[in-house]
This record gives C-alpha cells, sequence and structure tokens, in this order.
C-alpha cells in the first residue's frame, strides 16, 4: 500500500497524491492511503463507506466546519501524464501531472489541516469522496448524504475544487432538455410528399441565438444564466426528408430558482414545444450573509466570486448547510492534457485555510 | 442452373425471375439464367461482363433502341418475401414479392421482347446489368458506359424501371453538400468564453426553409426542384458548448442545369459559406423532342411526364442518347417490405412495349 506523509510540505503532498493513479472506478489504493494516515491521527474519528472517508474532531466546539474533496480524477492522458513533475515554467514553479488541478491539491491541503491543527477553534469534519467524475450515480458524497447525513451536519461546508485559489460562492443549477420537431419522412427529390424537420429547427434556434442570458444578483454574487445549444441530430437518410430534428439545450440557471421554477421558465421560452428533461441539477445559494461563511471569506482574505459551474456544494445546500468553493489551481486547466498547478498557489491555499481555522 | 421459359406469359416470367434470388452482389445465378435463356435465340448476338449481359440484333436497321433493366434486387424482408405468391386484392390479381416492382417486371418485358420480336423495325440492345442498388461503383451499366460505350450506341434508351406503365422523361440531377457554422469550445456554464455554432445554424435553416424551389419546364416536361435538408448534426457533449455544426443538403436540380451551374446556384443561396460536395449526379433531359422519343411516346399512346427521381437514364444522357423511364409497378412500392405489382400492369407494359416495337 502507498504511504502518505502528511508531515511533508503540501506540494510533495500533493504530487504523492497525484501519483497513486485514482481514475473514478479504481479508487481503492488511494482510499487505503488516506484512511490509514488519518488512522494514524488521534484526534480524528475516522469511518469509511466503500472508497469514502470521513474524519472527524468532537471537541464540542459552538461550530462545525466540513472540508470536503473527491479522490478521483479523468482518465490519464496516452502517453500518461503521471508521475507528477516539477518545472520552472516563466519563472514560476508548476506542478504538472493529472489531478494536479482536479483535485490532488485541495485533497492535499484538507489532508494537511488534518495534521496541523489538533486543536481547532471549530469543530472539523474531513470528507474524501469517491466517483465525482463521472455519473452522478456513483458519487460517494450524493450517497453519504442520503446515507449518513447526520455526518455531513455543519455551519459551513467548503469544497476543495479549483477556484484558482478564491473564494466561490454557490452554484448555478443545470438542466438538459430535448426539443424536438417532428415532420413527414419522403423521398429528397419529391420534398411535397413530407415535411422537413429539420427545417422547422430554424424557429428554435433563432430563439436561443436571440435570447438574453439574465444576470442575477443572490445573497451580493452575481451568477450569469446561460441557456445554450449543446448538440443536435436529425436525418435519415442522405436521399430522405427528414421527420425528426432533436436539439439538446443546457440551461444553467442562477441559484435564485428552484429545478422546478428553471423548467417553468423553458416552457415560457418555448410555449409549443414538449421538453423532455434529460437531467436537473439544483443549484445553491452562496450563504455569504451568514456568520460562518462570513468568517470564513475575512479570515481568507481572497477574492470572492460567483461558482458558475455546477459543484457538488449543491449536496451541501439540498441538506441546508452553506457551501462555498475554494482550491488551488485554475479550473480552465482541470481535465485538460497539459494539467498543471503553481506551486505558489497550493502554498498559498493552504496557509489561506490555516489562517481561518488555526 | 435455373431455366427460364422466355415464352411462358409475362406473369409468369416476372415471377420466375424474382424467384431466382439475386440481391446486389448476387447476381451469378440470374446473370446465368438471362444469359443462356438469350444464347437460345439465333437472332441476337449475346456478350457478358461480370454479371452484365447484353444481347443485340444487327440487322442493319436505321435506328437502334436500347433496352436496358438491372437484375439486382435490395435485401428480402425478414421472413424473406419470396417465392413469390399472387393474390386477389380488392378484386384485383398482384403479384408479392421482392423485385415484382423494382424491378424483374421491366426484365421479363424485356427477355419477352427478346423472344417475340426476332426481326424489328429497329435494331435493338439489350442490357441487362448487375449492382444497381448498392454503392455506385459496383454498377454495372456505369462499368459498361465506360469500357464498351459502342454496345450502348442508341437512337433511344429505355430504362424498364418502374413508372406505373408511364413514360418519365429524363430525370433530375443530385447534389449532396456539407454547410458547416464554425464557433469556438467552451464550458456550457460558461459560454461567453465561446461561441455557439448550433445557434448561427439558424440563419442557415431559415434559408432553406423559405427558399422557393424552382418549376422548370425541359424539352416540354416539368421538372420541380428539391433544396433540404437531409441531415444535421452538432454537439461534442452534454457541458460544452458546440464548436462545430453541420448540416447536409440534397439538391435535386432539373435537367436544364448542369452538376457545375447546380453548385454555383448553391454558393449564392450561401454565398458566405463553405460548401463541401460530397457527391453529385448529373441530371438527364428528357429528350422527347427527338424523333426516336416521340415514335415511342406515340406507339404506347400511355402518360407522359417528368422524372423527379435519379435515374440510370442520366447514363445514357452522358453518352448523348436521349433517355426516358418507362416500366410496370408502383415505384413508391420499390424496395417496401409489401412490394407487389398488379399483373394487369405487367400484361399492359408488355403490349405497351410490342405495339412499338413489332
Amino acid at each position: 500500500m502507498a504511504e502518505l506523509d502528511l508531515s511533508s510540505d503540501v506540494v510533495a503532498l500533493t504530487a504523492a497524491l497525484c501519483d497513486i493513479e485514482s481514475v473514478s472506478r479504481d479508487e481503492g489504493g488511494i482510499a487505503d492511503a488516506v484512511e490509514a494516515a488519518l488512522r494514524a491521527l488521534p484526534h480524528l474519528d475516522v469511518t469509511r463507506f466503500g472508497h469514502t472517508v470521513v474524519a472527524r474532531t468532537d471537541l464540542g466546539r459552538e461550530e462545525r466546519v466540513v472540508l470536503a474533496g473527491h479522490l478521483d480524477t479523468v482518465p490519464l492522458t496516452d502517453p500518461p501524464n503521471l508521475p507528477t513533475r516539477r518545472e520552472m515554467v516563466d519563472g514560476e514553479e508548476v506542478l504538472y501531472g493529472r489531478g494536479t488541478v482536479d483535485m490532488k491539491g485541495g485533497v492535499a491541503v484538507q489532508l494537511r489541516i488534518a495534521h496541523e491543527v489538533r486543536e481547532p477553534a471549530r469543530d472539523l469534519t474531513f470528507v474524501f469522496y469517491e466517483a465525482e467524475e463521472i455519473e452522478e450515480r456513483y458519487n460517494g458524497l450524493k450517497h453519504l448524504a442520503a446515507d449518513h447525513p447526520e455526518l455531513l451536519a455543519a455551519d459551513l461546508a467548503v469544497l476543495l475544487e479549483p477556484t484558482n485559489a478564491e473564494v466561490e460562492g454557490g452554484c448555478k443549477g443545470t438542466m438538459r432538455v430535448e426539443v424536438s420537431t417532428k415532420g413527414i419522412a419522403a423521398h429528397s427529390a419529391r420534398p411535397w410528399n413530407g415535411h422537413n424537420a429539420i427545417h422547422d429547427m430554424h424557429d428554435i434556434l433563432r430563439r436561443l441565438a436571440d435570447y438574453e442570458e439574465r444576470a442575477v444578483e443572490v445573497d451580493g454574487l452575481t451568477y450569469h444564466e446561460a441557456l445554450q445549444a449543446v448538440g443536435i441530430e436529425g436525418g435519415i437518410a442522405g436521399n430522405v426528408i427528414p421527420d425528426r430534428c432533436t436539439v439538446r439545450i443546457n440551461y444553467r440557471f442562477a441559484p435564485d430558482r428552484s429545478g422546478e421554477e428553471a423548467l417553468a421558465h423553458l416552457h415560457s421560452v418555448f410555449p409549443e414545444h414538449e421538453l423532455r428533461v434529460t437531467d436537473l441539477a439544483e443549484g445553491a445559494r452562496p450563504g455569504l450573509d451568514r456568520p460562518a461563511a462570513q468568517t470564513f471569506v475575512e479570515a481568507l482574505a481572497v477574492p470572492v466570486g460567483p461558482k458558475e459551474g455546477w459543484t457538488d456544494v449543491a449536496r451541501f445546500a439540498a441538506l441546508g448547510i452553506p457551501a462555498v468553493n475554494f482550491g488551488p489551481g485554475d479550473p480552465n486547466l482541470a481535465h485538460h492534457d497539459e494539467e498543471r498547478c503553481p506551486v505558489a498557489q497550493l502554498v498559498a491555499a493552504e496557509a489561506a485555510m490555516l489562517r481561518w481555522l488555526a
């Protein structure tokens, strides 16, 4: 079994975590290593569910904070972008490799806090969960919230996904719908015997092109909505008038709207069409108006903005726990072939969290 | 080897031809049977190329006429729609089975003429060719036109494809082009970092929807053009702004336009877009203004109209030979699971051709 030395510096620990390959559905090795390292710390109670590990202090503090991160990564490149390597780029030291951004840097910060902060001012719950990068039904945090919500109870949750080490509050919801036009198939040499479903799609696409996306302020942060086609298909054969065309639309909605309200809005955009909802995840309000979150923001003293993408913070929001995203790494480099994180950002993220919790 | 009795009536002969299974690329058996039956007729010179059979009279007549038909069929249904069966439907006797429409009835008429008309007023060239129903590179008539055009030389060609026993002159050309919009990929939660190629497609689809298709008179027949989307696709993943969307368009153009002119026209419809031509087949003028064709139309005394779909008559047109389509069977039932032909139409088509040639 790989061993993790939690007393090493955050950069070495990030590299060690990355170098334990942990593509989704293959998190056994890294979960074993994390579990063993945490069990060696006497101030933590450790439990494990599948390849999800939870560690808690129980000091009877007035407040409790959750620090959460996922253990899995997307697949490696070919040739593999592991083991990690440190390189100087434009005078800056950078750690290269799968997971350096998404999100072994955040996991390393969690583990460093678990090791360093033995008598925190707030009780701490560390969650290391499996299968965030694949189908939702495997998601370890989803299962923990469903099966053991008491283990997640807290006044604030921090999800250490990459945010360039800035605070991103809440997240937008996301919904996907399919809208279809229906025609009548016919030979393409005799279109008057049919009706072209692809031609009819022009009006739906025009409405998408003309749509004015809302910018909405929620708890002091401005979320930018998005209503975007992400796929289209139609056609039977090169000599047939198509009888069906389907566009897939992704609606990213501000957290002032519930999923139900988001769907009602889409019905108002396409009143004459059936909408087939293929997936829906609620958004999360940032909760920055709540005291636990304000303390966090003040202690870190880093920029604060909205989270535009959907993240697992919404799972905490669904449990009534305000949640923010804060972690090292540029989110635009997550899943990237050239995934890499500046060493200084790993160090700064750890330092900011220690300022708050120590 | 199956034997064909050319002295039997046209309905029995059609059934016998259908019952020799001859799905494209498996025409050996039927070509053998047709070749043997023709070689038994002393007034014909018979040659064979692959599974294509040519039989000619050589009486030194002033005019020569080609009668052409293909030997292959599309695949059978499951369970197989062979052997043929005769049934009464609404008081009308009908021959059911694969090939009864496309086009063993026409082939039977060719063979009956070969057997019955031993001293024709015009020299006759019978062409029975392979592989019309599949990729063009296999087409027997295409190969014959390329390798032995002298065998096709004539004043008029009649292609005995199903036309409901009416005369259909010439054919429209067909061209397929792809038109793409280009965007910039981005995460669908942050579309302002990208540009949506699917949204941009609305203008192209609107132009197709609004396009006024020409009706063009050529040599006395009116062809109806068609400009129709036959396929569309775009999209990378459910959370990505698509950077490309492609619509496939089929242009069926009247035979007053060459393929080059048809493409120039499409450039005028989409002046700001690149057009990728994926296939092109020229149309054929009906040539009904030429004496050989006029004699044919007068002798048959059946309705005369344009051929809207593309057919192999265009191969004759390319050799400078006017060509018409005339054959038993409803073209809408070609390739149909319930492919069937009224017996009376087989008899009438044979009688009409004999009126002209005997």
